[in-house]
């Protein structure tokens, strides 16, 4: 059995007819009160997260600046540790980025301390800063390709002397020189569905993960269109944690209803 | 008094006549041994590397990841606090980027969790990206431009159909759009002399901070040189954390010696 990590999303994908990621970014100032007077108000409330939705999802996505931000790193440390004891996979979208030598105290960070099962990682510096993250064969190494953000354009769609765009510089080199045990896949916004198909020209059938659905407004039907053709795993985040009502029937609706409008669109 | 980060430093550089930065990147398997058996290794380290050296330096720069591999990151907050009992500024060598909402969170943990003074951020996600960091008037917010590693060349250096490179695109909005509140510095690696020139004609008087001396083989004569001419802060971390000897005179030592080196090369 192929334990690694596309090929358990792949499985996953097929076993359960669902493309949705949901991402966990507790925020203190939007989780319900009921939470906020327990010993640790951000593990409980991903937790029940966590319960309410995990036969629905893919994968969890827990973003590690909210939980930094809270001082709750242990928290972060018990929800991964509570997916994968429900043997749901977890990408650490941290988005890392730094020289070797650093990079290989990331990827430590990352897999053997969070002991997460992909993560997210910038690829500004280059092709030696991201190999100690490549070198898990086992492990998804997700990089920023066309970010979900307006600002992305300012550098990854510069136009480069060869005529294609920075994004489409990243897709190249992460399909290729960067892919060499198959672990590779990309980050591309679900606001950009134009930049999106071009990626899946230049990537063949590579694994790309979609954020900027829900909150942020991203076209679910427009990005599996483009998507089509190979990998997507479908990111919401604050739609799906912080629906009207609240509670966990609630979130799991919001799950099942993005879960579902992803499947009608799916090409 | 101007108390804003980049004001501090200068007037630290010109009353203890320094420029050196003495990056913390402790690495439990090169500390000596007489640490590992105290109750916080990578702390007392630290906090004798500052009591040796908090004369000599600009600033201290912790490195985040050498904290987080290592289960650490209560150290990270001490030994900030114990730099600013001292006076001295400190930069997070932490390298975050992401969407608005998300680097909110981020700018969150470097400044009021860690309570540093000055912060490394990578551009890739574009100027929405990083206005909760440039929001920070009284901060430094430190850009990574031309990275010190060879693979840094695999993006930074593609040529735009403008005809000047990426780093140089990165270097022109650091200086002008993202610089609004003044408090806007630049990564450089010290290995790439040639590349500081160009980015140092392109900026101005705009701070530079140069790592890549000592242990990756940058070169002072050449640095202190291109950058001439504006803000110059040179790194250093390995090479004066891990000396032979090990105590804390040999550590001095190195310090010493890096300072009068980059003070002599001084233009």
């Amino acid at each position: 059995m192929d334990t690694s990590f596309f090929s358990r999303i792949e499985a996953r994908q097929k076993s359960l007819e669902t493309h949705l990621c949901v991402g966990l970014d507790p925020d203190l100032t939007r989780i319900p009160d009921k939470y906020l007077t327990t010993d640790r108000p951000i593990f409980h409330f991903c937790q029940d997260v966590v319960d309410a939705t995990h036969d629905l999802v893919t994968c969890f996505k827990p973003q590690f600046a909210h939980f930094a931000a809270a001082d709750a790193l242990g928290d972060l440390k018990r929800i991964v540790a509570y997916c994968r004891e429900r043997e749901v996979p977890v990408i650490l979208d941290a988005k890392r980025g730094d020289v070797g030598s650093t990079a290989e105290f990331y990827a430590q960070e990352a897999f053997d301390h969070y002991k997460a099962d992909a993560v997210t990682v910038n690829p500004y510096l280059g092709g030696d800063s991201l190999e100690p993250f490549l070198q898990r064969a086992e492990k998804g190494i997700i990089l920023l390709c066309r970010t979900s953000n307006p600002g992305g354009s300012d550098l990854q769609n510069v136009s480069l002397a060869t005529g294609e765009t920075l994004f489409e510089r990243v897709a190249g080199l992460a399909s290729n020189e960067w892919n060499k045990n198959g672990n590779v896949g990309l980050v591309v916004g679900a606001t950009r569905p134009a930049e999106l198909a071009r990626v899946r020209k230049l990537v063949g059938k590579m694994t790309m993960l979609l954020p900027g659905i829900g909150a942020q407004g991203g076209d679910v039907a427009a990005s599996m269109a483009a998507g089509a053709g190979g990998g997507l795993i479908v990111s919401s985040s604050r739609a799906i944690l912080y629906p009207k009502g609240g509670d966990q029937d609630s979130i799991r609706a919001a799950a099942l209803a993005t879960r579902n409008q992803i499947n009608e669109h799916r090409v």
